[in-house]
């Protein structure tokens, strides 16, 4: 192992992917408190909110004043995921760094989920781009350290589709360059439906990497079937080096049919540290964080393998750095 | 991806492993019904008994019964464990195809499990080849087609251990090595505490292979940390083509501290087919004989992602094939 740790961005979509999935609303106040919890942790990157109808979403009403909030704090890049032009100017309004707008590579996803064809979404996405667009020469002009808003499109069912079964790799080809050329500055790989596969996941990062380059950037995974830390090692392989998660794996029971919940950040952070990368998250306080989830919603099922067993006695930085150097064997004396 | 499927062994180890891990015993009858279900839906592969004494695990005392079924299948390849001489020398007698010997890399863990030094256990192992030895020459002048037993050397607490903490790689080299010296047709690694993690996992086969070669063969993961199938994923990387897994995750709570269930076969058999390896296993037909468990182990938990999410739409061993090859994009038309 080399002696420069590489780093892997986490972001903490729980409070936007986890929240929305689940029936009840968490209420802003430990909202707020789970952004707190997060940040202690040194969670530096997360999607706080999504700007929707809120008779659409009532979890995520309050998507201005938690943004509000975790705006409080400097180096902490704050997301919202955003469905069309409308949400887009919300978003622009609140002061987010960054726009993940869904843009579905399955018609009928798209269709149930939007009821607008991938195309339409292209469409929705260019505007959205000469929105930002025009709002930052508006801002270069009043203030020339303004932070320019990051514009990803969030590629959904990538890995495969419930109502359409497996997606053609042209497909997602296609909608990648339609992207790129509506303006995307990043792409990013979302497992809406918790199907991917590992070598699928390797695949599909080559098939996009050569349309998209580097600008192909994070990879979001579902739990559902078992395999998102798998599926995260073949992308870390593949050189991908950001991931979206939720603490708790919230959203979803990955015990239940339809399960639907995140690859859990516990689990995620242990693995990345265990392979020593640097997320600069300290994984007691990330688990001491599930505190405000167990208080804000009561009775609602957290998972996680880490936070149940605990880490192992032989794990700490330096220990696993310890045992890559050979020792001496004293075990046969 | 090629056109011939490479073959992966999983061998069935929930009637040990898995059984010996529950307060509770299963009857025999269920037993044998289980091995049945398990060889409807393709396996061919199962570690069925240990020879222990009954007053330590009764889960265990029908061993010869539960051996004589498995050998009525001609193409199951039968395996028990087998602590010490005396066990050995039953075993040889149940007529088992293979036979796997403990052996802790770590003291602490030794001490406490069998009360012998691993040194104390090479002497064992060593004793029990001889006796295989014996056997096997008895046999050549009585009968030239009897297979011979293979003598597997079960490496134990090789990623870590709860007693000790780290293990050592020099430690767990001189064990591989002894134990080859004292007669180990084979060298199986197992992670007997759930605390493997990925970028360890390759470092240890390789360190491994140097001392074993090609008898470095099998690999035993428990899930207690949900690293199981990423930990899998690396060591097919590093070449290794032979997994231990429980139906149902059965032996141990992934939702408890202390947790130590197997890797779950039928998630193991998915993610394995999603890759395009050959099992010779059915996934319905494994899903489908959890029944037996949900009848003989009635309350007892039943992990496991696939059985409660199902088989993806898009997946199947044609559809999985069809995808990989490059189609006309529709989604943009």
């Amino acid at each position: 192992m080399s002696d420069i740790q590489e780093r892997v961005v986490v972001t903490e979509v729980g409070m936007r992917d986890g929240l929305q999935s689940i029936a009840r609303t968490m209420p802003t106040e430990f909202k707020r408190r789970w952004i707190d919890a997060a940040y202690a942790a040194g969670v530096r990157h997360m999607e706080v909110a999504s700007f929707v109808p809120a008779k659409l979403l009532p979890q995520m009403a309050d998507a201005d004043e938690v943004i509000a909030h975790a705006l409080t704090y400097d180096d902490l890049i704050v997301t919202a995921l955003v469905p069309n032009l409308k949400g887009a100017q919300r978003a622009l309004a609140s002061g987010v760094h960054r726009i993940v707008a869904p843009i579905s590579v399955s018609t009928a996803h798209s269709l149930a989920n939007v009821r607008k064809t991938p195309a339409e979404m292209i469409e929705s996405f260019a505007a959205m781009r000469a929105l930002i667009d025009s709002a930052a020469s508006e801002r270069a002009s009043a203030s020339a350290g303004a932070r320019r808003v990051e514009l990803i499109a969030g590629l959904s069912t990538v890995f495969g589709c419930t109502l359409q079964g497996a997606v053609p790799y042209a497909d997602i080809a296609a909608i990648a360059r339609a992207a790129l050329q509506a303006g995307a500055d990043v792409i990013a790989l979302g497992d809406t439906t918790g199907e991917a596969t590992p070598r699928q996941v390797g695949e599909i990062i080559e098939l996009v990497r050569e349309v998209a380059g580097h600008k192909l950037r994070s990879l979001h995974f579902h739990d559902t079937r078992g395999l998102g830390l798998a599926n995260t090692l073949i992308a870390l392989q593949h050189g991908i080096r950001e991931f979206d998660a939720s603490l708790a794996g919230l959203g979803g029971c990955p015990h239940a049919p339809g399960a639907t919940g995140n690859v859990n950040t516990e689990d995620l952070v242990f693995m990345l540290d265990s392979m020593g990368y640097e997320t600069g998250i300290d994984l007691a306080g990330l688990i001491a964080s599930r505190d405000v989830l167990a208080k804000a919603l009561p009775g609602e099922p957290l998972y996680g393998y880490l936070a149940r067993a605990g880490l192992p006695k032989q794990f700490s930085a330096t220990a696993q750095r310890q045992r890559i150097e050979p020792s001496e064997s004293q075990v046969l004396q």
